[in-house]
Formats: C-alpha cells, sequence, structure tokens
C-alpha cells in the first residue's frame, strides 16, 4: 500500500467546503474504501504522522480516526509494526484465497466495479462452514420477499384509526382548548423547581402510589367502585389496560364476548394477542347474549355498562346482574370500560358495575383521556385483590413505564378539587353543545333522522334509513373537511350493522356547530337523493 | 310496603354528620335495600313528598334519588301510579314464584339471614332459561379457581423487574439530576401559554413529524443510521418497540435469536407475544451462532451490537457483516438495540449496525431514557422503508399514543442543540464516575475481580470467581442498601452462566461511590470468605 496513492485518493473526496468536520469525512472515506476492498485485508496503512501531512491536516485527527477504526474493527495494531486492515468479511475469517478483487492495489480497480459488501462472501463462507452451517446458508439461495407476520397483516387490514384526529366532528374528543392549562403549568413548574430523581426514573409496579390513593378516593365517590389504592394499576390508557389484561388473562384462542357494536381500538389489540371475539348482540338494555352465546362461556366479556360504545344505552340492572351471576358461574372475568361515563347530562353518572361484583370477577379500566386530554395517556385499572400483585408486577416488566412526575402532578391536580370541578364545567359545555346539535339536526331534518345514545359522552349517533351506504356518507363529509364515523363500521356480524354516524359535538365550538352541521347535511343529502 | 317502615329502616342508616351528602347516603341505602331485596321487586315506594317529610330531607333530594335509581334500573315510574321497584334480579326476569323471600316485607326478615345479591337465582334462573342455556350453566356449579392464563403466569414466574429504581449502584440509570430542568421547564411553559389543541389530542400513526425530523438527522450524523424522518416510529421506550415489531413481524411460535446473556425486559416481552427464543452465546466479538444455531434460521435476531448487554462488548465487523449476510439469505429480520451506545469513554460511539445493511432487514431500537431521564418514556424505531407505513399505523392503532407536546418539547431541545450538549456533559461526568468506581474496586481487590464491559455505558460487569452464588452476593448487597444485579440471571442457558455482578455508576454521586463500593465490598467478601 503505497501511501501516496491513498493520499490522493483521500485528498480527491475530502470536501473541505461541506461543512462537515474532516474527522467524520475522512472516517468515513477509511470504512469505505474497506468494505470495498480498495484496502485490502492485511494492507498496512500509512503512519498517522505521513497521512496527515500529505492531507495537510492535524495529526490527532489522523490519530483519533484511526483508533475509532480499530475499536470498530476495520484496523488492528501490531505494537511496533504498525496499523493494519482488518479482516472483516466473512469470507475472510479463515483466509479464503480464491478473492481476486480483494488483493487488488487501490486505484487498480475501479470501484463502482467492485463488489458490494453485502453480496459478496457467499459461497467462500459456505466453503468456510461445517457442512450443516453450509447447508443452512444454501437452504434460502433465493431468498423469498420478506413480509408482515400473519397477526401483523390482519391488525394492519383491519386497523381502523383515523388519519383525523381533531375537528367537527370527530367523536369520542374533548374540548382540550379549555383544559386549565395554567393550574397545570404552576403544577409542572413546582416539580421541576427541585428535580425529585425517584419521579424522574422508572415507574414502580402499578404506577405513583400518591395517585393511586387519589384515585380510589374519586372512583370510591363518584363511580361507586370499590377498592383500595393497591387494587388501582396506573396504566397509558385502556388500549394498554386492555392488553395487560387480556394477556394476563387469557391464553390465545380464547373467546372474549365483546358487544357488537364496539370500540375498534380494543377489537384490535385482543386480536393481535390471539383471542377470538364472539360478537354479542345488544339491545335497549346493553349486552344480550342469545341461549347460543350463553351455552358458549368464554375467559373474558368485555361490556361498557355505563354507555354502551357506540350506540349509548346503559346496560340495566337486571343484565348486569344476570352477567355477573353468569360470569361467576362459568369462571369468565368481566371486563367493564367505563369510558366515558362522567359526562351524563339531566342525571347523575350511573353506579359502576364493578361495584356490584361481590365474586372478584370484574376488571374496570378507565383514564383521564375524556375528562382531560386524549395526549395525557394516564388510565387506570381497578383488579380484584387477588390480581393486584400480578398486575402491578406484570405493567413493570411489560412496559417498564415512567411519567411519576406527570403522575403526580395529576394526584395533586385531583387532591385540589381541580379534577372534579373540570368535569362540572364540561359537563355544562358539552350538555349545551349537544343541545345545539340536536337543535341544529331538528331543523334540517325533523324527526326523519333521529339521534340516539346523546345521554351521556361526547358523541351521538344519527341514525340513517336502512340500507344507508355510511361509509359513502362519511366519505363525502371528510371531502367538505367534516370527520364523522360510519357507524356499520363498528359492528363485527355484518347482518347486524345498523346504517348510521356518529358525531362528536364535545371539541367543537358552540358557534361552529350549526354550521358544521349543515355542511355534514349536504354531504348526507348528496349521498341521500331522497332527502336532496 | 309501608313508608313509614322504610322511613325508620332509613332514619337509622342516614348519618348526617358523616360529611357525605344526603343524596348519596340515601341514593346507596335504597340501592342496598334493592339488592338486597328488602325492598321487594314490585313494591310502591313512597311518593317523594312523604319520603322527604318523615326524613326530614329537601325534596328535591328524593325526587333526584329516584330519578337517578330509575335511570340504572333499581325502580320504574308508571305515570299516575307512582314509583315501583323494579325487578332486577335474573330469576325474576320470568317472574318464578318460588322465591319466599323476595316477598317478605321489610323489617321482617333480618338483612343479615338475606341471601347476598349475586349467589341467590342460580336454580330460578336455570328454570326460566331454553334448555341449551340452563345446561350452560350447570357446567360449573362448582366454580374452578379463576387463576392467570398461561402465559400470564409464565410472565410473572419469569419477571425480572426490580422493586428499586434508584440509588447506589442501580444499573442503567443515568444522573437524572444534571438533566436541564431548566431549559425543560422553559419548553413546557412556552407549549402550554398558548394551547395548541393538535398537541394534546391522540399522536398520529409514527408520532410528531417535527420529532421525526429532528432525530433522522441526530441518526445520520451521530448513530451513522441511513433513514429518511418517514422510516422513523416514536414509541414509549424499547419495550414498546420491541413488541411492535415483534407483533408485526413473527407469529405465535416463531423462533426469535436472543443473545445469551441479554436484557430480562425484552425477553418477556417476546415471550408474552408467544415467541419462542434460541439463546446464542457470545464471544469477544458479540453474537457467535455455532453451526447447529445457523442450521435453524429464525425468523427474528435480536442484538446489541455497538455495546453487548450486559457484557459490554463491540461486536466485530466481521461478525457484523456475518449476521447480515446470513439473514438476507434466510430472510431473517434483524432488530438492532443501540440502547445506550452514546456513551463511550475514550473513543467516539460506533457506527450502528443499520448503517450496513443494504438488504432493508434491520429494524434499529433506541431511546432517550439512558441519554435524558428513563420517566420521559420517548423511543423510537428505524424501520426499511417497505415497513413505514405499517408500524406507522399498528402503533396508532395499538397503542392510540398521545404526548406530542412533549414531542413537540425534545423535538426543540435536539434543534436547540441541548441533547448533544447534555450527552457530552454527562459522557465526561460518567467516564469520571466510572474511573473512580474502578479505582475503588482495584484498591479492594487489585486484581483479582477484573471488570469487564467498562468500556461503553452506564455500568461495568465485576466478575466473581466460577460457580459463586452472584444472586446471594446481590441479596447481601440489598441487606445494606446496595442495588446490584447478579450477571448470571441475564443468562438463558444455565451451563453458560457465568457469576458477576452489574455494577451501576452513572447515578452515584462522585463521593459516594467509594464508600458505597466499600460496603458493596464487604457484602461480597461476607459471602466469599475467600476475600475475608
Amino acid at each position: 500500500m503505497r501511501a501516496s496513492v491513498l493520499s490522493d485518493w483521500l485528498a480527491q473526496r475530502l470536501d473541505r467546503g461541506s461543512g462537515q468536520p474532516v474527522y467524520r469525512q475522512l472516517h468515513r472515506l477509511l470504512q469505505q474504501a474497506i468494505l470495498t476492498r480498495e484496502l485490502p485485508a492485511g494492507s498496512k496503512v500509512p503512519s498517522s504522522r505521513l497521512l496527515a501531512s500529505e492531507l495537510g491536516i492535524a495529526r490527532n485527527t489522523v490519530t483519533q480516526v484511526y483508533e475509532q477504526l480499530a475499536l470498530e474493527g476495520y484496523v488492528t495494531s501490531a505494537t511496533g509494526r504498525g496499523t493494519f486492515v482488518a479482516d472483516t468479511s466473512p469470507d475472510e475469517i479463515v483466509g479464503s484465497a480464491d478473492a481476486p478483487a480483494l488483493l487488488a492495489p487501490l486505484g487498480a480497480v475501479d470501484a463502482s466495479a467492485l463488489p458490494a459488501p453485502i453480496s459478496a462472501p457467499v459461497r467462500a463462507l459456505q466453503q468456510a462452514l461445517p457442512t450443516s452451517q453450509a447447508k443452512a446458508l444454501q437452504q434460502a439461495q433465493q431468498p423469498a420477499t420478506r413480509a408482515l407476520s400473519q397477526r401483523g397483516s390482519r391488525l394492519i387490514a383491519g386497523a381502523g384509526v383515523s388519519k383525523r384526529q381533531w375537528g367537527a366532528f370527530m367523536p369520542g374528543v374533548p374540548d382540550v382548548t379549555r383544559f386549565p392549562a395554567r393550574v397545570w403549568s404552576r403544577l409542572h413548574n413546582k416539580y421541576w423547581r427541585r428535580l425529585r430523581p425517584d419521579l424522574l426514573t422508572y415507574a414502580p409496579g402499578g404506577g405513583l402510589s400518591l395517585l393511586r390513593h387519589a384515585l380510589a378516593d374519586y372512583l370510591r365517590t363518584s363511580r361507586s367502585v370499590r377498592c383500595t389504592p393497591e387494587q388501582i394499576i396506573i396504566t397509558t390508557g385502556i388500549h394498554q389496560s386492555v392488553d395487560l389484561a387480556v394477556r394476563l388473562l387469557s391464553d390465545p384462542g380464547d373467546v372474549i364476548w365483546t358487544e357488537d357494536p364496539c370500540y375498534w381500538g380494543v377489537r384490535s389489540v385482543m386480536h393481535v394477542s390471539g383471542l377470538k371475539s364472539r360478537p354479542i348482540a345488544v339491545d335497549d338494555e346493553g349486552i344480550n347474549p342469545s341461549p347460543d352465546d350463553l351455552a358458549h362461556p368464554p375467559k373474558l366479556i368485555l361490556v361498557t355498562p355505563s354507555h354502551q360504545y357506540p350506540l349509548g344505552m346503559v346496560m340495566s340492572l337486571a343484565r348486569r346482574r344476570m352477567l355477573l351471576e353468569y360470569a361467576r358461574q362459568n369462571q369468565c372475568w368481566i371486563i367493564e370500560d367505563d369510558y366515558d361515563s362522567e359526562y351524563r347530562y339531566g342525571s347523575r353518572p350511573l353506579a359502576s358495575l364493578q361495584g356490584l361484583d361481590t365474586a372478584g370477577q370484574v376488571i374496570y379500566v378507565g383514564s383521564f383521556g375524556k375528562t382531560l386530554f386524549p395526549g395525557l395517556r394516564i388510565g387506570y385499572l381497578v383488579v380484584p385483590e387477588a390480581l393486584a400483585e400480578s398486575f402491578a408486577t406484570a405493567s413493570a416488566e411489560l412496559y417498564r413505564e415512567g411519567q411519576l412526575l406527570q403522575q403526580a402532578m395529576l394526584a395533586e391536580f385531583i387532591a385540589e378539587g381541580h379534577f372534579t370541578s373540570h368535569i362540572r364545567k364540561m359537563r355544562t359545555l358539552y350538555g349545551q353543545r349537544r343541545t345545539t346539535l340536536l337543535d341544529a339536526a331538528a331543523q334540517r331534518y325533523g324527526d326523519a333522522l333521529p339521534a340516539v345514545g346523546g345521554d351521556a359522552g361526547l358523541h351521538l349517533v344519527m341514525q340513517l334509513p336502512d340500507g344507508t351506504d355510511d361509509r359513502a356518507v362519511a366519505a363525502a363529509a371528510l371531502e367538505r373537511n367534516i370527520v364523522v364515523r360510519p357507524l356499520s363500521g363498528y359492528y363485527a356480524e355484518p347482518s347486524r350493522a345498523q346504517s348510521g354516524l356518529l358525531i362528536g359535538y364535545a371539541c367543537v365550538p358552540d358557534e361552529e356547530i350549526a354550521p358544521a352541521f349543515n355542511t355534514l347535511a349536504d354531504a348526507i343529502d348528496s349521498t341521500l337523493p331522497l332527502f336532496a
């Protein structure tokens, strides 16, 4: 290896005007020369003094680059003898001799004609390997296309997530602009003023004790949930809560009853963990299993008793007790998703199913996404006493969460009364918006397109005439920049699917509701000539 | 139902000094009386006027309670006739007549002798149900114990998560007290001053575009990762990154190669998703598959090339190229966990494996947990172009993340140069602490207990003599309030397990290192009489 050839080659490629440090450029160029074998294995590189002087750069830079290359395995140093290009490609591990390009002197071979670093050494590798190993390498000489897994493909094919997450009439999104930002910032600054290391590291299993205590009080009082702080597991929201419950309480192939229709996101979480869902019809009293359903007890039952999602009915007491009794006899777990029970207009929020459970079989799931703001990512599970320790351990083991400082802020936010007062204010606000929306709908359509499920929550469902293609209506609305979700998309069983639109009013400013509804109505009319 | 009997019963139980609102107390008491059948189904409740006057409370309170009970299904109203206790228990759905307790008048039956609300109606329910349904209910007359699922039990049994997350010598935890809190608070206040709804709602698939751009720049420059911003998927850390990759790229029963030893947390994430891991030995050059290993190509290969976890060696260039070539031929995916590559002492950080990949087969995984603070919960995947859209969709569908405001803060933190400058400072600091620790060890033990893997990262491994029970040493240390992790616990294959201790020095203040080490040494000596 003549130092001057290498120097010339490097000098041509070093670009001092590029703004990239010379160190980094030199390092990359040498790596590249070694990977493409322009600098063949075993060849000696010029001394740092010589190269530095020929390139007109600091010797220290060259020394550092050599050290880095040595560390990375590109070169090796032999004390007193100098620095040599290392044997880096697999075939060279055993010194295969039939690779002429490897020994070609720098400059004699056009770099673009050299084999790519990855594709070259297969044959040599095979010769070098024991028979079994060589056979393994032969198996796939014609690489098949890499693809998603089966569960991955199903997940993508069934994905229901929307590209838009804000604006009229995005369902399930609260008005985050009303969040008491000043209080929150005050709490933030308080906790960041004197750093507490224990709040910046990983979370203990189950989350911050302070928050678990505050939540236990709140849930006992407001939701009739019976629990100790130890039974509360802090999560990042309903997705993680359901993921944890599903993995701890069921095995692949187990069956879960889901309400039909139900929330798409949770369906994806269950399916990717290997659960088979059996969609159960709902009626005015909530989930309504048929005799055939009852004859096939599932492992898990997922319900939304306070406010069926997305239709909005309340599960009757008789149905609740039937469900609890059935679960007790058949050793099923019930997951109660109490997702937006805080917003009930014209009456107080309804008590939870968990509060009726005396058999330790209900897993209660809630979150702050709808009461504070979705981006906060704090939710919780309330699990039966017997499961509390396992859930706490598993949550730390699987998710390794943190965000304790935020949990501390939230605990104080609740303890200071800001949480309940915010809910009260929002309930009034959303109640008004709901009325505004219903008025706009009545004005345009009279009784022709009835709304259901609007007694609670952040959205209502506008029914469309049977057989209407609600997906087409939603698409027409989106063209007009209005987000609504087609009701039929929430059904698992096509024969049950009703046509309708989920209309979220909570995040739409009062004065925009009527205009936005009229735009939506134009989209409806354009799709349903009936109303044109 | 005589109103006065009910009034007396209620009056005895209402506690005006308890601080609980009368509304809530009355609501609960009536619920309880109905559930325990002290107020039998079909009985008429006194008018709100009468009950209010007998209890000496506001009539409005009673009216509201009745309305709430009606909504919850405990009572029903018949216009002009009054309010009646509803049929709430499953057997009453069809009016079974053989349940005498149901009709017992209030006060005639000792409440404690009444059947619990849940356990009563089994027989009646069976009579009422169609045969198939009744059979289903019979199946489990003797309830078995509800238990964790098989995967759940395995997860708990194998859990490696530590109860303590802070203090000397917790491995893998940076010194969070040095985090530039003032800069962070300034960014926080800037973003909270004018609320941006789009930053408070759910995250779009893949995360905030601003952060993905900032990260792409950083990873290109500092880690030689080749990617566009679209190839970057923001996650909450390595656990979620690996979870997502495993679910999208493998199916239950697929095999993953893991280094032996390796990080326990990721092992749990893989196993709970049904992967079988094949532990592959490591040597001085990193992962070292045997011919038998090579003959059984896995679906996934998980490696830590920059700094093997927990042993700390660097994967050689030859090994890297062999791995890439093998994966290409056998259509395996490689997951590169680059978990603390930023901290390398005495030389620059090493280039990533991803940067050598020309076949689109490497999934690169990193996080800010070690560079900023663990509780932040921001990590990232860099996926091959062909997978970018699927990963973005699946992350939104499965996890429904948020925290966009925090992501915006981080993007600005990086763009303003705070990130790289913080890393530089910490590298110097940790380098000093490492030296202090090595000095303390040398002073106490000379060369007797050599340390390995200390060239990079936040911990080193102190080797113990073969056959030492390192778990006992760790337990003895914990009794002295020192956290170390036994090296043998990281091995999957017991025959390979070496004895040693993971000692994390990064989060220990300089002046505490030597004293803490001496305490640890006392624990070692107490367990190894050899050194006593």
